[in-house]
């Protein structure tokens, strides 16, 4: 990919903090970013037929996570709306790595960077199987250039 | 029956609020209360051979909720501890009427009263089935007399 | 009110069962539905000025749940969608009761009932106050007419 | 620290997977890892006069994470129970860098491993303070030896 490639545009997701998500410090509860990842990563399968509920419950194919983390920069309140926005950093056989930028809207104060490493796997055995062509394409859209 | 007869002691489970269990108003969210519930009821079924993860993974069948209810009377807070005094208070063929009374301790305040209706069900299908007699068997062990 | 009446138009709000909003059996936990109607009950409440969250945050009055109950008709699973319709069945001087029905989406087959009575407090105390004249408004526009 | 050094034992939590645990996989959820992680954390700190809750409560200090990640090896279903072993790897002047390993119970197979960063901060501010004697001594007690 030559150096004038335009990155991929990020996938975008918003979530606005639930009554429920804060813990007893007031603050978002620090696992709940993850689930916000989850749902993004969902809501981004949206074009497959039946979106990523069909690959779950018709085909049995999954994506669980090998590998996450997250930096935490700002906490957020009750109330708060973040934008979770989803590049593809690497794609290989069956494992995808999935980066996650959460801005505070409006202002896009940064707020967290997580990343989940997910691999194609059938449920019945939980084994990795190549990545189905459908979800690649899915994927490759949100790939970020390369310099 | 008769009217000397001892009521059945209730089945005692202990939980804490944990961290992550209060809301933005800094007490327990409410929903929280019914997952104790379900987590005494789970408590109460460990007699049965693999408890009752072995009834819902191995014997295909489950004791999902048709009717609950709950009335609050005294919030809790992070750290927290209560019981959660379990009883039953009616035994069908395929269903059960389970009472959970949540003291704060120790003082034994009343925090809150619950009252689950829970259905047995095969998990194929979901369709009620009389209740097994090993699950019958440790229901009946918490029976309410009645005079 | 006379016989004539229109009966208020519920608030719907929509609610697509999320990949961990499952159980052991496969489908929604029950305890579940009781966040979906509180995600309702403070979506119903945005005309507030800045929603329910200010009225917590800034004003610090809330809503806490005096009763609740549930009746389950049918699961759920993994993608299904539902349309949480609340209507206000009954206003107090700081009490609401709400009513939630959940039909599936589409076809509305249904899913569950719910009914919260909810009580306005301060969140210092946790007293119950009247509520005040832009809550019950928003209350009063979803109030069901009485034959 | 001389080579003889004795490692220091881990502080050792015990979890029993839950019902409402386990996504539409029929696998443990990934986010809950992060939770059994911060229970084990509360568990650990119980020393402390009050506990972890009268550190939040009482002086108003909190540990929120600064960063975490999660290596996931053998997936958990409902009913499996983990061992969760904590040790200390890193003590600074205001955080700390939390190892926690799951293994399954019994048999001691990998789960998954942990890592956690946590920063001590005054819950008014959220500004980064020096870890207190009392929470320092206590995540000493877990400090591994290094070689």
């Amino acid at each position: 990919m030559n150096a004038s490639a335009t990155p991929a545009a990020p996938f975008v997701h918003v979530h606005r903090v639930r009554f429920d998500e804060v813990d007893a410090a007031g603050i978002v509860y620090f696992a709940r970013f993850f689930t916000w990842c989850h749902d993004t990563m969902e809501a981004m399968l949206a074009p497959l037929e039946g979106g990523y509920t069909a690959l779950v419950t018709k085909r049995r194919l999954g994506l669980p996570a090998v590998h996450v983390e997250a930096d935490y920069r700002s906490p957020l309140r009750f109330g708060d709306e973040v934008l979770v926005e989803a590049t593809v950093e690497r794609l290989g056989t069956s494992s995808v790595a999935l980066r996650f930028e959460m801005l505070r809207s409006p202002g896009r104060e940064p707020v967290a960077v997580l990343r989940h490493v997910v691999s194609l796997v059938d449920l019945g055995a939980l084994r990795a199987r190549p990545l189905p062509d459908d979800v690649r394409r899915v994927f490759e859209g949100y790939l970020q250039a390369r310099g």
